[in-house]
């Protein structure tokens, strides 16, 4: 039994995940650790009002049971939100979930037997790893340049890799990497997807979050031959507390996901949905999301503007067009998870993430994820000029070294 | 991949569930179906203040991201009813769930590999099977009666079978049957988990709703070698919309399953989490909970004494001293589902469930589930001399023919 559980959590490390979800709990420090939406940006009163209105207005329908696959009204205007995008599904492909996570966890249960083959971009989101380890799968990690998975590295290795079942993607403002992947990527990538047979999920948590210039086509909306599964969340435009997400795929997958959804936990709350709903009858979530849009674009700025002032010019990071994270990039043989535990968190009271945990196969130590959400601009500059005290020495140091 | 989702899948009914998932919802019909809490107790006014609380005076926390394992105050009031309970474990050793239903899938998924032994009551939860389904183990179903799972035959059966891992049971008021698992028998089912080495999963969402009488011991009470794990649930005593359960089990248990908690879905919902939490410590639960237990109490006495009224005498049912269930046996060759579809429904505009699905292994047609909770005694009076009138020609024909 133990033994079970052994080999089905191989690559899930406990100690780091929860040195992740806890550094950005210390009062003292100004972490740029946590994937974590602005909180100032919840919308306290509408939630309020709709949580009130669901549970007092609703006929006590909100705190009964409902259909395992989400309450109807909502999966509408979903499609409908989808529609906007040129996603073409019915009410009927949409599929609530606790949050997108949950769609990685199902995805997986339904597609993946131990030693399949998943491919991933190189780095990509913890959560997709730690929910695909219990499945077992073999990872083939594909390099990222600054337009996303690099796609013809992708087909060499189809080509050598026979029977990939499932390629996971997270093709906006990517976590870790804030990277997006490029127009002629996506189109390749699906060409790549009918040829090769694969499945394609496409985790886009981060999609409304744009700060400038017009979305580039979902890999949904380009998808000719019903094999992308598209993850989408509202955790990022409304709540994370509120731990809900969809799914959209075809009439067969989705129905497939749906029975695997009563199977692990019979619903999301009927409560939870039931507000979210009225939520979206009742206040323009397009305005809301645009103050978010706005707030994280600035926060960006003096994220990016006080690392290209305070880090030697060795340090190198992404610019993201959307999302919430930049991904930093030391010299080799910099350890940026040693100098977060010897330099960053005693010295300057810093936190980021180490970025080894986000690459499925190969470890690299010379990266860091910053998170700019959470903190003020002033704070963002101040945390990022303490790092940049530190950083210029040791980096000298290394290069010398 | 159709092939590998087809395997894991072959045991769950789609149309069955759906059909169980849609028979209380047509309105001319009188549906003893569901297992649905009568919404009539939900407490609606300290529900709509609580979440008003947790939103907009808990300083946003309650709707950002939280622990995977849950709000420790939560764990910490669930450790407190679980010492009433003569449970000893610390809220390190809670962990909150997406209902029960969630404990089910991650305890498979934690113990149980491809033909692996799971031990059932016969009949046992349909939720279980649909949650452990996908993991395809083999089941062994044991014999009950009015005392619950017949201790003698799963003796038997765990010298004949060697390496069974888990022992899934319903103690208290058990879906489908109403059955409690007698005193003697729980001390026995105990020493048989030591001496042949099982994981013991207690599943008791109805064991607060008790109509009159001391609670029996949980088995996790009984637990001398740390392999019970104890699932609860908010569901029957709040409310199901809030989707909240949790597990209780030894400290190197509840860490795995917290793993595969956050590899599921991340963590529940942090609002319900901080509402049920705020809850508890503002209402007096245990009055709430009183008034459910006399209510259903009233119900079930209404539907035994119609059914004793109405039904031939060769028609028996359980008489349950708790929780939401009945369990009805026509004679042999009775036709359960047949007689719902041809009789019940267009004749006498009544649902059940049949009892077929129940049977983890060798269906037996002649049973059904009947639940007393959502309608008021009238209906209930209504409904079973309705299904008496037709029963009675039924079941003598079955017996003379």
């Amino acid at each position: 039994m133990n033994d079970h559980f052994a080999r089905r959590m191989a690559n899930v490390k406990p100690s780091a995940i929860r040195e992740l979800l806890q550094l950005g709990a210390q009062p003292d420090i100004i972490s740029f650790g946590g994937g974590y939406p602005d909180p100032a940006l919840f919308p306290l009163e509408p939630l309020a009002a709709v949580f009130q209105e669901a549970i007092t207005g609703q006929g006590r329908s909100a705190l009964q049971y409902t259909l395992s696959t989400g309450m109807p009204r909502l999966r509408e205007q979903i499609a409908e939100r989808m529609a906007r995008e040129q996603v073409r599904c019915t009410a009927d492909q949409v599929l609530i979930l606790q949050g997108a996570q949950q769609g990685l966890d199902l995805v997986a249960k339904m597609l993946v037997d131990r030693g399949d083959t998943i491919i991933t971009e190189n780095p990509t989101f913890l959560g997709a790893l730690i929910a695909f380890n219990p499945y077992e799968p073999r990872y083939l990690a594909v390099r990222t340049d600054g337009e996303g998975m690099d796609v013809d590295q992708l087909e060499q290795l189809l080509v050598q890799e026979k029977g990939a079942k499932l390629l996971y993607t997270m093709p906006d403002f990517q976590n870790p990497t804030g990277i997006t992947l490029s127009l002629a990527r996506r189109h390749r990538l699906i060409e790549l997807a009918n040829r090769f047979d694969l499945i394609v999920l496409e985790d886009t948590p981060y999609r409304d979050i744009r700060f400038a210039g017009d979305p580039l086509p979902t890999l949904k909306s380009l998808d000719t031959e019903e094999r992308v599964i598209y993850l989408g969340s509202f955790s990022k435009i409304l709540a994370p507390g509120l731990r809900l997400g969809w799914a959209v795929a075809s009439t067969r997958l989705i129905n497939q996901l749906g029975l695997l959804k009563l199977a692990a936990d019979t619903q999301c709350s009927t409560l939870t949905m039931t507000a979210t709903s009225l939520y979206l009858q009742r206040y323009d979530v397009e305005s809301h999301i645009a103050v978010i849009r706005e707030t994280y674009r600035r926060k960006k700025e003096a994220m990016l503007a006080a690392i290209h002032a305070a880090f030697p010019p060795d340090i190198t990071c992404t610019n993201p067009q959307g999302g919430m994270f930049t991904w930093v990039s030391f010299p080799r043989g910099f350890d940026a998870a040693r100098f977060l535990a010897e330099q960053a968190l005693p010295r300057a009271k810093v936190a980021y993430v180490p970025g080894a945990t986000f690459f499925p196969v190969t470890e690299e130590a010379n990266h860091a994820r910053f998170s700019y959400t959470i903190q003020d601009e002033a704070t963002i500059a101040r945390g990022i000029a303490e790092l940049g005290r530190l950083l210029a020495p040791t980096s000298a140091k290394t290069r010398t070294g």
